[in-house]
């Protein structure tokens, strides 16, 4: 019988969930937390990027190693950690030249300059396959204060920080597309594209205020979805809330079909969050002293794990992608 | 002007090693400690394993996942450390069967409970190159506890565990050699290359006993190479004094220059540490109490970072592999 292949969730639920240690929190969230010097958590969190899949071969090496270090460092922003550092394996064909390694551990310089983080160690191994990088990052967090994905309550608003689409809409334009779009634009959305902004001050802050969080990886739609599924509720996004870059404004204009991206393009590295009603005006103030927008898109509801998106008038609207699946 | 490429080490001393954070211990230990609960620190690893490179492509999956695991978990116990968790990222072909995932999972299984250890997270990417898993590996150890690689005195004595040589010919029965063995030794090696035995209770007791510890995965020449860096020592070995299963005795009696396998054949997974002539009675005692064989193989002298090997006649022998290097 051939049956269905499982899907890359389907894949973890069925062969890795029940390998879960009790500190992995049922791997619902992507991190696991131990213990840590008194009154702090250590967060672990692993992410890897394969050459040809999230990024593209000639992708500067020095931004390579910095959005691999930023995916890792977006999931910690996401629980309010402070980054505390990384191990790094290299999977490269022997051929890679040694000038590709010397730019890739520059930009690994720069962002632990930027972030406070150091290299804890690492393997290389060679490959005849394509260059894998993969990062193990560790952070802290008061004990009980990080914030995970399964805090979320009916009545609470859903917000998002920064803006969404930008990093999917700027994969297009390393695809060629988006021709229409001025040289700026265009240069904006692919800068987007490879260097995400983990939103680490933000997220640190809204520890004790958020109810649920994580960062949008896979897609608003996806992603939001994972807080449903963890929280046992339900959620309703207004399209029309959903912030947009200027880049993104102007691509979607010219082709709207292309808010798809904002809804389910991934690669936001944004964070998904929700808090109760009464925390807009502290909201408002986080945003203004940290510099990243935070957005009101939607409410959650009591309906089991689903999340419907509305258009401006109020009506349900399809939405297609479901996120980056690798199987 | 072509330059030489540049070694496994040369690569990590000249890209990575400006990028170690403090805890990381200078990369010489290939672990970082970093504070943990009150009078523990936390010792984090990480080794990935290559398709064809470090195993073959039909290897039993669960075997392959068990390999994963306890080359980590033998980083550990080189450090005298007690296993906690690890995080995983594998990266595979789209069409990898599911089964043999199931079979991955369930060698996975089998040493969790074996180690007492749980999975904390992980990743899952899917890659057109060959198959790459790597595993971050967590550990704890008393404050100050940890046997370092930096520890060695001229004086001490130089111990390893168990047998030397049995992976590297086990490695060498699966490329279709060593026909003249009997299928019981063929299957011992093969055994020994496939499943490596993470020395861990020995490992643990010798904290306090060992002045410098590390586990043989390069090879005993190259790995007593990276003892005597970090120490600033020297290191003599009586050939004739190597440990050898009755398997890799058989084979060098049959091909002598197979004696090569023991002094830097690799992939033993064997503890290799020093320590003072006292403490001969106290490892006597630690042999028979977790059933691992100690040999003292050699000593530590004060002459700069060099590794001697002597025959039986007291001749300096050559030694031509100094370990796999990936570039």
């Amino acid at each position: 019988m051939a049956a269905a292949k499982l899907d890359e969730f389907e894949r973890i639920a069925r062969f890795f969930a029940p390998l879960a240690a009790p500190e992995a929190l049922e791997l619902l969230d992507d991190v696991a937390l131990i213990e840590g010097p008194p009154g702090q958590q250590y967060v672990l969190k692993t992410d890897a990027i394969v050459e040809g899949i999230h990024f593209f071969p000639n992708d500067p090496a020095d931004q390579v190693a910095q959005k691999l270090l930023r995916v890792n460092l977006s999931d910690l922003a996401a629980k309010g950690a402070v980054p505390v550092g990384y191990l790094l394996t290299t999977s490269l064909p022997r051929e890679r030249e040694e000038e590709w390694l010397e730019r890739f551990a520059a930009g690994l310089a720069r962002d632990q300059a930027e972030f406070g983080i150091g290299l804890l160690g690492g393997d290389s191994v060679a490959t005849v396959g394509p260059v894998t990088l993969s990062v193990a990052a560790i952070g802290r967090v008061g004990t009980g204060r990080a914030v995970l994905r399964s805090g979320a309550k009916p009545g609470d608003d859903i917000f998002v920080s920064g803006s969404l689409g930008d990093g999917a809409l700027g994969l297009r334009v390393l695809q060629g597309d988006l021709a229409e779009l001025s040289e700026a634009d265009r240069a904006y959305l692919v800068d987007r594209y490879r260097l995400p902004r983990p939103r680490l001050t933000l997220g640190q802050r809204l520890a004790g205020i958020a109810t649920a969080m994580m960062d949008i990886s896979d897609g608003l739609v996806a992603d939001l979805g994972h807080i449903c599924t963890a929280s046992r509720v339900g959620a309703v996004v207004q399209a029309a809330q959903l912030p947009l870059s200027d880049a993104a404004a102007a691509a979607i204009r010219a082709t709207p079909a292309l808010f798809a991206a904002a809804l389910g393009g991934g690669d936001d590295y944004e964070l998904l969050f929700t808090a109760p009603p009464a925390s807009a005006s502290a909201l408002a103030r986080l945003a203004e002293e940290t510099g990243v927008a935070v957005t009101r898109i939607g409410s959650i509801v009591g309906e089991p794990p689903n999340v419907r998106v509305l258009d401006a008038k109020g009506e349900p609207m399809e939405v297609r992608s479901a996120g980056y699946r690798h199987f």
